[in-house]
């Protein structure tokens, strides 16, 4: 079924193309642009128009920083413990850990991990940008690779693979813990979980 | 916690001013228009922008319509019947009775509803259009009015009100059917509603 306005139809459109959104959340969404005055609706136009012209990667750490700021604020700042990379999927794992606040060292962001069913092979995803900054050439001096890579087969798998590729460098490589959730009780945690909580137990 | 980059932070913002679109979803929003090509986020953003110039209220029946076709393909069609007049709350309505493909009369849209509380009176919404189209001067002819309103002490205000202005016009005023939904099972249906399909009943 059709509104009566083609440029309806294209907002709804648009808006079901983006990931969750179904026809009927884009086409409360339009309804709402529509009721909205101007302004609102070229705040959103004129921010994802600037998100693709001004957001680049990190030349470093591969993670999005605007255009204005290469390497990125976290690369440069002199408060980073530079001796350690925290390797991750995605920008919005960097967030989530600067969020705890706890982390002090520089990231990595590889964008993907290998997935061979999916065709991702190591070099489509940022791992040689990871040893160039391990050379001696590149910054240097980095005593420590934590992998922090998602809990799942392609991201064990990425963990493996740069590891093997990793240790023969020198650098330490590390894995962040699995175990129990801060706050979860152990009768609701699945058996995998528990068996890696258990095999990473530590002295108290 | 500030991603590394204000052209992202902005685009969350714009997103999270979505209705039903909190911080996290903007966040997953902004991520993936970030890792789409340059296209699509400029089809969006020219939807918006589209839909702020091109969309208005056709002069006649007060729903959504490009600039170009005033009135709108439903008040200018030869296919349907001019002489009843659906009235309804907003645009949506519309559509949820141009879905039925069973309606072949004409619509109003009120734009709103009379609600006090929330400072909106009669002259607020559209009737005063409304009138207008009864006026032997508007196009005329028209024999029913059907107030599609939503069952809501606000919806049934304005019907009320509607009903008392219009029905010394001469034209005959009617509501659509409060009852059971088609495939709702009566143990689970509200009392209110049970009330309304037991005085509506009719001859089988």
């Amino acid at each position: 079924m059709q509104y009566s306005s083609s440029s309806i139809e294209a907002l709804i459109d648009a808006f079901s193309r983006l990931p969750g959104v179904g026809r009927k959340t884009a086409r409360r969404l339009a309804m709402y642009v529509l009721q909205q005055p101007r302004l609102e609706a070229e705040r959103l136009a004129r921010a994802l128009i600037d998100v693709k012209d001004r957001v680049i990667r990190c030349s470093v750490c591969q993670n999005v920083t605007d255009r204005e700021e290469d390497p990125c604020s976290i690369c440069t700042s002199q408060g980073r413990d530079r001796t350690v990379i925290c390797v991750v999927e995605s920008p919005v794992d960097v967030l989530a850990f600067e969020k705890t606040g706890h982390y002090r060292g520089l990231y990595h962001v590889l964008h993907g991990v290998i997935s061979p069913l999916d065709g991702v092979g190591p070099d489509d995803i940022k791992i040689r940008e990871l040893l160039g900054r391990l050379s001696p050439e590149g910054i240097g001096g980095v005593r420590e690779i934590v992998l922090a890579l998602n809990p799942t087969i392609e991201g064990e798998t990425t963990s493996l693979y740069l590891s093997r590729l990793l240790k023969p460098l020198g650098v330490e490589v590390t894995k962040i813990a699995r175990g129990i959730p801060v706050g979860a009780e152990l009768e609701f945690i699945d058996e995998a979980t528990l068996s890696r909580a258990m095999e990473g137990r530590s002295a108290v």
